[in-house]
């Protein structure tokens, strides 16, 4: 996979060949965004069974009990994107199974993430062309944040899915992109993305999204989700809340775009959502960089809540859930 | 004065011999803040009395025309922040009397300019005061955004004045500083300031304040301004409105520290601020580290403006003013 790290300056892939590798590449983020940390996830569990498989050949015991390490691993990794948990769990519905032989259950692991990878791909394009019905501006100018694109999911993206099949219907798209301060998703991927697809865009900071739609710019807010939980309340990448507050402040429409894997309905509320705080040094300089005084404390957490009050509109590759999305997510079968 | 742009990790001190010289500095930030430009302008103009003095001898139309090359020239500067005509308003008053000789208009220049550093610097501790009456909390958590503060002024600060005056009665004080993109002058300078003070704080991104405010954690949002308008209206650093639209969102005061000479009576309102856009490399990365994709388009506004709705109080040197602001701004003496 590619060095997410990296980009835009450099390309840079690199291979996986355990889960604990895989793991790393998580922590470290050279992986990331919810979607895409479900395939890795479901990958990790498919090189967890080649491994186990050489490990403990046809002892079912001991090849479980190396799985059961792999998925506590695993999950352990990044707690807020739920995708993640629902990956893992679905490769346990394979290697938990009691009527398959450990080499059955290793191919079977490996089929199931090959097909984790292409269903996500597919909601991508199914979460593009619902969202696209959204926008109804004959020259759309969209805000996004953070980067739900083909780099945080299995390709095409969800917010970027939908940027993308606009674009396809409405050449004079026009895209803000926010940076995303700590690690500049924003500035690094989303811009890249949308550069390498000829649409139309500027980069500005995080604080001046208010600036633009108190200028009344914007049309849309569009941006992905790490977790949705069952009354509608969105767990995303901090910064997502202020957004969606300037946005309803304006009388912009905020929508949400993610496959039904990112809803979580075994939480009432965002309350209940575990906010990961990353390393104070993301937030004291970039890379080489350092420019915050020594000594001086930080706080970093990664995600923020954006209250289901503040959601326009949940895409989904299902179709698009409206308030109340108690009822409006469970309909389209989100579990 | 310090070199801002290379604060925390360097303390840099340069002089400046001619107003042109100045001018540059006040063009690359190398000395920024509203009340700081004032001075400075002010300073500036000092300088151009004794080099026009040496250039003109007793001539006096020659050398108030290269006055008035002075006052066009450091006009021309950066075009937001209030003080900065306003000081070259109260210069122009010594150097248009024709009652004085150059020498004389020299001499009094300097003087001014020294009254308004001096002047400038009591504003700051009597705003101190009188924003610290508006801190009831027992132990408050003040966010700021930028750059209000000794820094930014003849010295004390004005937002961070009256952060430095409630640290004075409240020890338990902690304050919440914004890093400030893309110069990040929360991270540099509002850290580096309270480091030294003693004063807790922690460093945040600029979209982490919806999280901090949604945890119901901030008890007061504090900053500086560079122009208010008649009605209230608040020009400040870009991010200053995103913050007033989140304050009122969670019910918190939103409280701007200024001295009277930052107020345009000239504007009703703050559609006829200036807002300068400043350069793309500003965004794309910071100092050596460049981090956004090479051929992306940037938008750079400095400022943005906070409408007086948003606004709590407007806390001067002659006192508190409160909405309506048309009235209260005029009672406190503004002009």
């Amino acid at each position: 996979m590619i060095d997410q790290r990296r980009l835009p300056l450099e390309e840079v892939y690199i291979s996986c060949r355990t889960w604990q590798e895989l793991g790393e590449s998580i922590c470290n983020m050279t992986v990331r965004g919810a979607p895409a940390l479900g395939v890795a996830a479901a990958m990790g569990m498919a090189l967890a069974g080649r491994t186990a498989l050489a490990e403990a050949g046809s002892d079912p015991v001991h090849f479980r009990s190396l799985l059961q390490d792999a998925t506590k691993g695993l999950f352990a990794t990044r707690p807020t994107a739920y995708n993640l948990p629902w990956a893992l769990r679905e490769m346990e519905g394979v290697w938990r199974r009691q009527d398959l032989a450990p080499e059955d259950i290793a191919a079977q692991m490996e089929r199931l993430a090959l097909q984790i990878y292409e269903d996500d791909l597919a909601s991508c394009h199914a979460i593009g062309e619902y969202g696209a019905d959204l926008v109804e501006a004959e020259n759309p100018v969209i805000l996004t944040h953070c980067n739900a694109g083909a780099l945080a999911t299995a390709g095409y993206g969800t917010a970027l899915g939908v940027i993308r099949s606009v674009f396809a219907r409405k050449p004079g798209l026009h895209v803000l992109v926010d940076e995303t301060r700590p690690l500049l998703q924003g500035a690094r991927l989303t811009a890249w993305e949308l550069i390498r697809e000829g649409i139309s865009m500027e980069l500005i900071t995080d604080n001046m999204v208010g600036y633009f739609m108190s200028k009344g710019i914007i049309t849309h807010a569009i941006v992905g989700a790490d977790r949705i939980t069952a009354n509608g309340d969105v767990a995303n990448k901090v910064g997502t809340y202020g957004v969606s507050v300037l946005a309803r402040e304006h009388g912009v429409p905020f929508i949400v775009a993610a496959p039904c894997s990112t809803v979580d309905l075994s939480l009432h509320d965002g309350n209940g959502i575990p906010i990961e705080e990353r390393d104070a040094s993301e937030v004291t300089g970039y890379r080489g960089e350092r420019w915050a005084p020594y000594g001086v404390r930080v706080r970093n957490p990664a995600f923020d809540v954006t209250p289901a009050r503040n959601v326009s509109a949940i895409v989904t590759e299902r179709g698009v859930a409206r308030p109340p999305y108690q009822e409006s997510l469970k309909q389209l079968g989100a579990r």
